[in-house]
């Protein structure tokens, strides 16, 4: 008999024995790996946090009580619990999300996927409740990957201060961030996991102490004293509880029962405690246990083996690592950097081949672009490799430490424009935008393979300056050739007859078959048009305004939001150069786009072949045989 | 005889005594009072290093090894030992630097002035050092305050691993952040302060347990077998410690002799090291020891009293404190977020009258604007106050944690424009571009006092999205009366003639005197003008577009850089109505401004009114009698 198809709200979970907690943690396990090897998805973590969620439901009373997640990947557990068993779309359009949805469920609060936010948001939760006169609880869920991320630190420091005020921080530690997690933290906490015979040891070391009345007495009482107590001097646990915070554990993750002891005793507390739960990623699912890193997100695979379904051709993630991997033979100063992704980015080769060469930091991109400031200021040439959409969180840094110093640091942005299935907070559809502000700076957007490899060599052979090179996630098409070159730029159509064209079509980056065809469509309604390649979208190049002005209509297509992009940047070349051709800019819209397909989200905002096609030929009509007045 | 004016070169330190060492540092305050009361600057800070500074650069051989100073306000003794030692136009242009600068000495490293990057740099070079087998030193120097942003844990997590890598960190403990430094870490710094006596104690500890060989000295070996050592688990160091950081402290940051030796011993140990000074702000200055807050930064003073030489008028940030107190007096939903500047931005007044309803968060504009997200979603509306420029450090969360979630929290963006005097890191000149990108963001540009007062009622009025209001740096200008009004624009200025006029002014904010003037030297050249003040920038208003299509030529100004500014997206919205007026953005272009004056820097790029009537009124002569063809 099934018990997890009778669990429709976490209430359901109050009147189950033990043995009944044992088997629906199975029944979960089975699900989880049974829907995830079809869909696809986050499975490892999920696997790692069966009981504890289960335990987290039965304590507390959510949605009045806040139990909230961080990362949001791990949710699966919770999701299931909370009402939400239909995992056949998961991650797909119209399906669940693979990470928490307000629209889906008042239980979920977080939708962001950027990591090391939780304790930032329960400390809000928590004032506010303060602040209101509400009993409510609110627990927090981070990893101990996620504790090396400065926001945590930020907010512990805040947390800790708050010494009245009701929070309790579970640590989900199973030694792994996205790899496994990394620095002084990562120790401290290896040291805190083997302190199991701590709680013994300080009953006997008391125990001594109390029988020596002359001797020991005076140390113990001196210890109390410092207004610590003996157990917080004497344990290992030293980090959170100087910092103020309460700390319990380790305790078992994969035991329903430790977890509901200590959460309930952290919960009446009344100040911020930290409950230290040990799990394992992938727990009870053998391919996963073996290999956690692979197992983390995956595609559609074999459940029984583990293995994927589809074999994968070149990404351009394996372009990227090669192409640094050579790289990496030919020139000593190349060093990498990245953010706890190093296989995620294509950086195991590298690292492999120069162990010393490679810098993880942790889920730390502040760190890791000011760590590549300081490699670059004394002669070596960083490359940091991290998805488009985690650098976000460094762009202080990379204004203020790596591009106002002029340093030669380039930042590989894997997974730019839309990705798809991971939803809004995992596209790669602002840097364009937030980049091209930066004094300096300058921004390769290859569109193929061969272009991957050429601009990340022209990337590293700059000195004075931040290079961004901007690529896709997942198969990289086929080569797109050149048919000539206008400055920097590579034409890559030119229109079929001699003389002026209508158009000229900018394509940027993995765009450019998009632009091929639009190219097509448009020659088929008598438009004709130039497409071309800009390769580096900023600067604009020098020889775009003077072929804008041998054109009619400019069009630029991008995979970046509009707000601020290259269509942007390039409408602003013509203005300065009083080169008044009409510009129209194609993009994604100022919206944040949910979880489904690349391609469903290309046709939802209109950004296809056709979309475009159809609105260019509308605008070189509408404009008739007029002649360009401003130019 | 004065010494300091044979000090030409950080050696000239090797051969001085004691004696003459105090003498300097006497010297040193004297002048650094002298000087800073004539031209304002940071003057606290300054004073509050002179022995740990004098002390640095005995010990170190700069600019061989690595002297690294966080912030970098407090960089004023290690500049008069550096050869540098004409204050006299300090700040100003052509002065020196308020900041290390890299063109005054190859003394200087990291020009940025935003806090908690000087260890990410230390580990960079270090660990450059390392591979490029050099064995030159990094010492890093961070104030407690600082040690409260998320990069310092980033980085410390970092150090702390590379066991083998040698690192000094000065740890310049003054209880200062902007303001007094909160949260945890402030009272285990507080608790390390207080520890003066632990060696002692630790001596009489270990003496008790080994004069009781049988009762206690179990004990003590149970200890040592956890591979801490008695003095790492007894002493309430732990924190650094427990992250795997030799610690050694407290040392008095005022004899040079005492930092000498700790630094000796720290540079010699081979790996990362802590060494925690203890200093006053202010020190040797009564006026300034007494007020640390208010002798931080300052104008001219009269250097006997510390009275400022200038009465000030209001002041853009005193206009913002006294509407948030009113405000607050009005809603109790309304809370207040600062990130360790509560009176540098207007805060105190609200402080002092609802203490429970104002959170500091420390040097942690990624928390503040976290933990507002979470303020907001339990029902409160908090509004954060913050230089413009500091928080391009939460751009990630202003649009993953409060945009995604659709929190209702204002942003007040103080110091918005060009700053002045502080330099490239300081001027607020990156928010209207950066904050454009963030769907359902709103962004008010008040241009006088009174529209401060309403834009803000205006923005803790909107509940489901964030609202941004920025404004300048100083004393703000008389009002500036709106003579109508177009959708949600005011409309500052009509044409002299009925009819379509030749040119639509778009003032962004504390520029709109200028456009003012703008416009009457357009006139004076028969080019007529309309002059309207959007107030709100982002989005662009509905009436904008039909506006501008009634117009020759819309030109924006702006005080913000002109990539992706306000600028930018009147254009965009233009092209997308199709509604192809030419446009001419005039705002900051795109490269770092030095220090200098405010007016100085904008003659310098061109943006005052003569400049811009004179390109204007070039561009409507070059038009002439055409009509618009694409409109």
């Amino acid at each position: 008999m099934s018990l997890l198809t009778h669990i429709r709200d976490p209430r359901d979970l109050d009147g189950l024995d033990s043995d009944q907690l044992t088997q629906l943690a199975g029944e979960i396990r089975a699900f989880l790996i049974d829907a995830v090897a079809r869909t696809g998805g986050h499975l490892g973590p999920n696997l790692g946090v069966v009981e504890l969620t289960i335990a987290l439901h039965r304590v507390y009373d959510s949605p009045n009580d806040r139990i909230l997640f961080d990362t949001g990947h791990q949710t699966y557990v919770h999701k299931l619990l909370t009402g939400r068993q239909d995992f056949r779309r998961l991650r797909a359009r119209g399906g669940l999300s693979g990470y928490p949805s307000r629209a889906e469920s008042p239980h979920d609060v977080i939708e962001n996927s950027h990591a090391s936010t939780v304790l930032g948001w329960a400390d809000g939760l928590a004032a506010a409740n303060r602040l209101l006169g509400r009993d409510d609880s609110v627990v927090a869920v981070i990893g101990d990957g996620a504790l090396t991320g400065g926001m945590a630190w930020e907010a512990l420091n805040n947390i800790a201060a708050a010494k009245d005020r009701p929070l309790v921080i579970v640590v989900n530690d199973n030694a792994w961030s996205y790899a496994p997690t990394t620095g002084g933290l990562a120790d401290h906490l290896a040291t805190l996991r083997v302190s199991d015979g701590y709680e013994r040891f300080l009953a006997r070391g008391r125990d001594l102490l109390e029988r020596a009345p002359v001797v020991g007495r005076p140390l113990y009482e001196t210890l109390h004293g410092a207004k610590k107590g003996l157990k917080d001097v004497v344990a290992p646990q030293g980090l959170f509880e100087d910092l103020g915070l309460k700390y319990t554990g380790p305790i078992d993750g994969h035991d329903v029962a430790a977890v509901e002891t200590a959460l309930r005793r952290a919960k009446r507390f009344g100040g911020p405690v930290i409950v230290h739960c040990v799990t394992e990623k992938g727990c009870g699912y053998t391919p996963a246990e073996a290999a956690a890193d692979r197992f983390h997100g995956i595609g559609p695979i074999d459940p029984d083996s583990g293995l994927p379904l589809a074999a994968g051709g070149a990404d351009w993630t394996s372009v990227f690592g090669e192409e640094m991997l050579r790289l990496g033979r030919e020139r000593e100063d190349i060093v990498a950097v990245t953010a706890s992704m190093q296989d995620s980015v294509g950086l195991t080769a590298f690292a492999e081949a120069f162990p010393d060469r490679v810098h993880d930091v942790g889920i730390a991109e502040q760190h890791g672009a000011v760590l590549a400031a300081g490699l670059a200021t004394a002669g070596l040439h960083p490359v940091f490799a991290v998805y488009a959409t985690f650098l976000n969180r460094a762009f202080d840094q990379v204004l203020m430490d790596v591009a106002l110093h002029r340093c030669g640091v380039t930042f590989a942005l894997d997974r730019a424009g839309i990705t798809g299935t991971d939803g809004a907070s995992h596209h790669g559809m602002w840097d364009l935008s937030l980049f091209q502000v930066v004094p300096g700076l300058r921004i390769a957007a290859p569109r193929d393979a061969d272009q991957v490899r050429a601009q990340l060599r022209e990337a590293v052979r700059v000195e004075d300056a931040p290079t961004v090179v901007r690529y896709s996630k997942g198969a990289v098409g086929p080569a797109v050739a050149a048919v000539g070159r206008i400055g920097g730029m590579d034409v890559l159509r030119r229109p079929a007859a001699a003389g002026p064209a209508d158009v000229l079509l900018v394509s940027v980056g993995a765009l450019a078959p998009m632009c091929l065809e639009i190219a097509d469509l448009l020659d088929a309604q008598g438009v004709s048009s130039t497409v071309v390649d800009p390769r580096w979208v900023k600067p604009v190049d020098e020889e775009m305004v003077p072929l804008a002005a041998r054109h009619r209509v400019v069009v630029t297509v991008e995979d970046n939001v509009r707000t601020g992009g290259v269509g942007a940047a390039v409408a602003q070349a013509l203005r300065d150069a009083e080169v008044d051709v009409p510009l129209r800019d194609f993009g994604i819209p100022e919206r944040f786009l949910p979880h489904a397909s690349r391609g469903e989200l290309m046709a939802e905002i209109g950004l296809t072949a056709p979309d475009i096609a159809r609105r260019v030929t509308a605008l070189v009509s509408r404009l008739g045989g007029a002649e360009r007045t401003f130019a």
